[in-house]
């Protein structure tokens, strides 16, 4: 079986940390990345620079990208403005934020969940109405699905209503997010199999965090509902953590590994990958980074997916 | 559903530390993990101090540990003396040490995989002639069942057959050890899937090590196999980490709120055992600890499963 590793370093983990990497860098860091295998990298975000001067170069990273071969190249983008300048750049995919918590809506992104629905229609109207070429696929995480560092716990039946109407209103794949690390892999494959059942072909990938060391436990439970796309990130970088040694995102290695030792084929050479790390030393010298198989290497004789089938 | 968490931090923590815990700070901590709800602890090697100093006050700490009421403690033992001077100190079940890698049984025990299961039958015929109150049970975790860094890969049947002569020879509970963090859930499901298939009642619990960052991925998988007893170690320590930041055991910490939150009953307090952590701290001060738990803190709200049942 096939898995898409998708990968959000360039984006959720660069926006996450103070410093910014020199564009130089971003470009022959994502193209290392894309060149070890992986075939999809969220790549910027399209928000102003004065909140994300990391991000003030999102348009010439996004040029850069679409040059790299058999890339996929995702932007986040926060509202139509964003997306406009997302599709003039060429992504390929745009991520919309939508959170399912209330409390988290209104303080991310200052609208209600309802406004955030209706938000996305908009946009998925503008891109209907763009020639077929610059066409970009809409893509929505929704955010803070299995709970909330401000509201606690977030309703599971509304979550998936949300996911919902987001479908409803043109997304073209809707995935579920652990934002903030509370999920477990019982509710991960309770929520993953009803997502799959309402959305059918729309059901999109899974983007959790290893706050509390429960990343890749749940990635086993969303392979068992049906999940086949994952997002996460090179060294685990981003996805707020907060507290030292607590990461965010789950590390990009770390997934690679756990999918090819299954026999699960990721397209990605993790020797490669794990080589990408120098230039996130290069472009942020002293940034710690985190992951187990960096660290402990590959066990002896390893073979990959494709060795094996 | 009720599970088993056997915390083996005392002995596989400490033993792998070069320092001794001063053996008053063992008594404390021990007291301290049992109080937390953790009903088995294996706190004690029997092996000659010349080899592991760490170790010289296995009788002592036994002695004590036994007088705190609910507490099943287990003891290491490597041969027969081993074992009797366990059965001395009052153990109620001992754990011997048996691989399934050639390479690694020499290494480790200077036996081959035949000679060990040899020697669990004989140590299980001397309990056998014990009086009834002072027989402990025998329990064997195959070590390198999953895969051997000194041999590489470990054929699977052949890691089966071993646990099922294990079993045949008398002991109580044969369990399968990932012992260098090799393992992958695939494997894992697939193992102990055969593992109880064979042994039935006699099948025993999963030692895994999170050294590629896969522990409680493979917790999720063989909990999907109907393993119901899993070992871990108070901050991570111990497994034989060999590289920074690459832990050994998995953390009890991060295991017991895996269970708790996806509504399987511990019987455990998770502030009270993170709180257990200041033994660690005062008896090996500096020694690193791993755990993403006790650095992120529980979700907002959070409910253990007695809560949710």
């Amino acid at each position: 079986m096939q898995i898409l590793v998708s990968e959000v370093g360039p984006r959720d983990g660069l926006q996450s940390i103070k410093r910014s990497m020199p564009t130089e860098v971003k470009h022959r860091w994502i193209r290392a990345l894309a060149e070890s295998g992986l075939q999809e990298i969220e790549v910027a975000s399209f928000v102003p620079p004065k909140l994300l001067p990391q991000m003030a170069d999102a348009a010439e990273v996004v040029r850069e990208a679409v040059k790299i071969p058999n890339l996929t190249v995702l932007a986040l983008a926060p509202n139509l403005r964003g997306v406009q300048d997302a599709v003039a750049a060429g992504a390929h995919k745009v991520t919309l934020p939508v959170s399912a918590s209330h409390a988290h809506s209104l303080s991310n992104i200052r609208m209600t969940c309802e406004e955030a629905v209706a938000q996305v229609g908009h946009i998925c109207r503008f891109r209907d109405g763009l020639p077929a070429e610059k066409r970009p696929k809409i893509e929505v995480g929704i955010a803070t699905a299995f709970g909330c560092t401000i509201q606690g716990a977030v309703d599971e039946d509304w979550a998936i209503r949300m996911a919902v109407m987001v479908a409803e209103q043109g997304a073209d794949s809707v995935g579920l997010s652990d934002s903030v690390g509370y999920a477990n892999p019982a509710q991960i494959k309770r929520m993953y199999k009803r997502l799959i059942a309402e959305l059918g072909p729309k059901a999109g990938g899974a983007h959790l965090h290893n706050t509390r060391g429960q990343g890749l436990a749940n990635v086993v439970a969303a392979l068992d509902a049906g999940i086949t796309t994952f997002d996460a990130s090179q060294g685990g970088i981003g996805g707020c953590p907060y507290a030292p040694g607590a990461t965010g995102n789950i590390v990009t290695e770390d997934l690679v590994f756990l999918l090819e030792s299954m026999g699960l084929d990721t397209g990605i050479d993790i020797e490669k990958l794990v080589a990408a790390r120098r230039f996130l030393a290069e472009g942020l010298p002293g940034e710690p980074v985190y992951g187990f198989v960096p660290d402990a290497g590959l066990p002896k004789n390893f073979r990959p997916a494709r060795a094996i089938a």
